[in-house]
Formats: structure tokens, sequence, C-alpha cells
């Protein structure tokens, strides 16, 4: 771990990113030759899966292997009031009292998008010494893909019993699973649900990697070695090779994202907030069609 | 209804979105000065609540009382496929042989985002004849918070037995709900769900429209009454006062998001695909951190 000095200016930009506090980027820049070298593992799944109780097992256990090990579990569904709900979240006890830094955030993602702030916060860990990094969207699953697309290795949660609108989304889910865990598998119906996501994987395009099924049941601790492996399996295949790609493509889906905020805000000093809308009164009354009122507007 | 003419038109406008069939631009901006008189209903809640069914029987009632109904399955959860995991869906048989229109889609939001190019399948269902159109997100309530926002009546839609997790979310999906329906209210569970969400409510910033709470069980048809009731007086509420607004609002919202696309696109024919590439490199590699790189390429 670093010293005490950088770990405080750490801790404090990961409060001011929180915060929306404007230091907060130019922290970011004067730190960001010494950030990048965490791995980032991304788990996701269903409300009710027991991801919270998943990753805290994962991260004691990666602790526990020598890592320095940090959590961001990451709330990005309060758009409307931008609070936290997470404040009066269970977590393990275990997890905190092992060193492992757990941070709680409900953001909405201001600096250029909810992935690219995530990915900032990420950063912060960093400086306070992770070199490994979860990040477990408090949520949906499936609209929480846009976050999860910050991870080096996707850990996708299912859990029997959600019931049948469940299994129609698994198509999408799994595709950004490189590891399917099937949690709290005392639960009858595990068997059925871990052989499906089997058949889905098999019935799936060949992929470099073929993602594993797991049965895990995180709150008794069951599966948790397993389901280790597979992640620092998958993390040796992508050294090996898709690493160094995968992350240019999303960095450049992040700086896209970023440079779009960016051309919006510098158009509308240009033309003035009144400019847009106007355009939105004439596209209501039916006067203007969007697209021309968006050609308009860009031109 | 329309003449077969025009409905020929309409549903070939629908196919064109769904496909992202370049016409479909053109076809909108014909058509434009023709759409805007539905009035939008949106559902959604937690996978496994039983909203396809709810909003079936919903139509079905909505189309006894006069109503040209449509109805929009959307499934925003495909980033990676793009293809419609809806195609064996059941729906309820009652719907389609009502007369209401079903259209189940699965769409990445090419038309400017995913709010927009749902608006856009609203319209061409107008020009079908539909005066009332439910969307409805399959999927994860939380993460489809965006295609909620062109509602004008927005149903949350809850269920007992999701687990503690669900719990937690509720303060972010409450907010945006004008009635809370607790459906499968024959399981245990749903009384106290109900009061939990009572409470929730009235815990809540006082708002002009206190949202009702009740409870249905879709599948068996009870409740569908109240819940039809319920959305006719928020209508009333909303058309009373707030919808002008509230509608311009989420206009000037949408023009935001699809202008900051044009202008990205704008921009990338100057700079060339390129130079995003190699910012996105030199950000990786620590050369540049990504707020420089931003500025950069946007100047």
């Amino acid at each position: 771990m670093l010293d005490s000095q950088p770990q405080r200016a750490a801790a404090r930009l990961l409060s001011w990113i929180e915060d929306e506090d404007p230091r907060a980027v130019a922290a970011l820049q004067a730190t960001w030759s010494r950030t990048g070298n965490g791995y980032v593992i991304g788990v996701t799944g269903p409300p009710g899966a027991g991801k919270s109780t998943l990753v805290d097992c994962l991260a004691v256990h990666a602790a526990a292997q020598g890592h320095t090990v940090g959590v961001l579990a990451v709330d990005p569904t309060s758009p409307f009031s931008g609070g936290a709900v997470l404040g009066d979240r269970l977590r393990m006890n275990g997890a905190q009292q092992q060193g492992v830094f757990i941070r709680s955030v409900a953001t909405r993602g201001h600096l250029g998008g909810l992935t690219a702030t995530t990915r900032y916060l990420v950063n912060a860990l960093e400086l306070l010494g992770c070199d490994l990094v979860f990040v477990e969207t408090v949520g949906a699953g499936q609209g929480d893909v846009e976050v999860v697309q910050l991870a080096d290795t996707t850990v996708v949660v299912e859990v029997p019993g959600l019931g049948d609108e469940v299994q129609a989304q698994k198509a999408g889910i799994l595709e950004i699973g490189d590891l399917l865990l099937v949690n709290k598998s005392d639960r009858p119906g595990a068997d059925r649900l871990a052989q499906e996501l089997l058949s889905a994987v098999e019935l799936g395009e060949p992929r470099d990697w073929q993602p594993p099924v797991l049965q895990v049941t995180a709150i008794e601790g069951t599966g948790i070695d397993a389901a280790w492996d597979a992640i620092v399996d998958h993390r040796a295949h992508m050294e090996a090779g898709p690493l160094a790609d995968d992350r240019l493509a999303r960095q450049m889906h992040e700086l896209e994202q970023q440079l779009q905020q960016q051309l919006f805000r510098d158009r509308m000093v240009t033309i003035g907030d009144k400019a847009l809308r106007s355009a939105a009164e004439r596209v209501l009354a039916r006067r203007s069609d969007p697209f021309s009122a968006i050609n308009r507007l860009a031109n």
C-alpha cells in the first residue's frame, strides 16, 4: 500500500467523483499516469441474485491470495433522485475486516457517462493501491450492461426461481458473461438452471473463450474457490491475447460518449439553450419534424 | 381505422424502423404532421412481475372502452446481438383477437437513441389509427427507465417475493410511477408489499399527484377495472395541466440526445475515425488523460 499522503489524496479524489466536485477532473488529470494498473471484474445479474454477497466472498478470497482488492457497488438507478439507496445496504462484515476496500456509489455519470465515471472511480481505487477491482451493479442486470462494459472479466449471476420472464432475458445477458454463476444453488431448480445455461452457451456462437457455468451458494461460501479459479483462467486467457484490443475498443467507446457530450456543450454555448426549447416546441406542434430540427440545430 | 392504403404504409414504416431501414427517416418526416395524437402509457417493473400479462389485460379493457389500442413490447436488452428474444414470447390470445395491435421489438435505438426510436414506433402505431399506446419494457425495470420517459402515464409493476435486493431498488423506481400495481396479489406477501409501497409514497416528497397503490392479479383478470380507472384519473390530471410542460421537457431531452449524436457524426467526418482510435491509444498508454484528449478531438 501507499504511504498516507497519496492515500489521503486518493480517498479525497474518490469523494470528489462521488460528490460531483469540479476538482475531480484536475485531480484525475494530475494522477492519470499512475492509474490503469488494476484488473477489473464486473459482476451483473438480476435483482435478488445475491450479487453483493457473492462479490464479498470473491473479494475476501482474492485478498487471501495476496491481491489488494477494491469493490465498487454502483447504483445507476436513480436518474431522478441522484440519491443513494445503498446507504442501508447490508454488506458482509468479512470483506471489510479483511482489508477489502468497499465503496457503494450512486452516480448519474456526470463525468461523461456512467461507464466513464465508474472508470474514474476504479482509477481512484487504483491510486489507493488496489490491483483488483470488482464492479458490481446494483439492480437489474440488463440495464447495467453499460457499466459492465468497463470490465476485463464479466461475471453474470443467475438464480433459480425468478420466473419465466427471466428466462427470456438470458439470451442478452449471456452474451456478455465470461463466467456464468448460478447462485443460491441450494434452492430447487438450480441444477436445471445450470443445465439450461450450459445448453445456451453450447448453442451459441463458438467463441475463443467458452464461458464456464458454475454453481455457488455465496451465503455459505460454497463454490467460491472454483468461481475464483475460473476468473483467474479467464484473466490468463485475456492477457495472453485479446485484452489489449478489448480495452482499446472500450476506451474508444468511452471517448465517443464523452466527445458527444463535449460537442453538445460547445454547441449550446453557440446557439443558446432557448434554441433547443423552441425546436422542441416546433416538433411537438408538428411545425417541424425532429430530423429537420436536429439538422438546423447542428448547422 | 384508416383505409387500407395508409394502413399498409404505416405497417411498412413500422417494419422499416424495426429493420433499421434508412427509408424510415423520410417516411417519418413525410407523416410527421399526422402523428402525435396518441396517449402513451409506459409499464415497467422487475423481471418476473408479469408485465406482459398485465398489459394485455389493460389493453383488452381499453379496447372495450372504445380505444384503438397499440402495444409495444420493447426489448432494449440486446446491445450485443441486436436480436429479438421476444419471438417465442407468450402473449395472451385475448388481446390480439380483440383488435389490439401488438408489436414486440428489439431495438438498439438506431434512430437517435432508444427513447427516440421507441417514440417513432409509437408514431407509426398512431398512423395505424391507435389513440392509446402501451409501451412495455421487457426486462429489468431500472435500466428501462429511459424508455419509460416517453410515457404520459407510467405504471410501475411490483410483485411479492422477489427478495431483499428488490426492496432496496424501490426508491428509484417509485419516483417514476404514476400508478403502482402489486401484481400476483394472490401470492403471500402481497398485502405487506402494497402497504410498504403506500408508506414509501406517503413518506416521499408531496406531489400534485399522489400515486395510488393497487393490487391486481393479472392472470385472473382481478383488479384490472380499478387499475384502468386509475390510469384514466391520472390522464385527466395530466391533461388538466402538467401534460404540455411534461411533453415539452421530454421532447427537449430527446432532441438533446439526437443532437449529440448528430454533432458527433459531423465531427467524425471532419477529423476521421482514426483520430478517435489514436486518442484512445494515447489514453490507454497514459500519454494523455481523457479530458485533454476530448478537448483535442472537439476543437
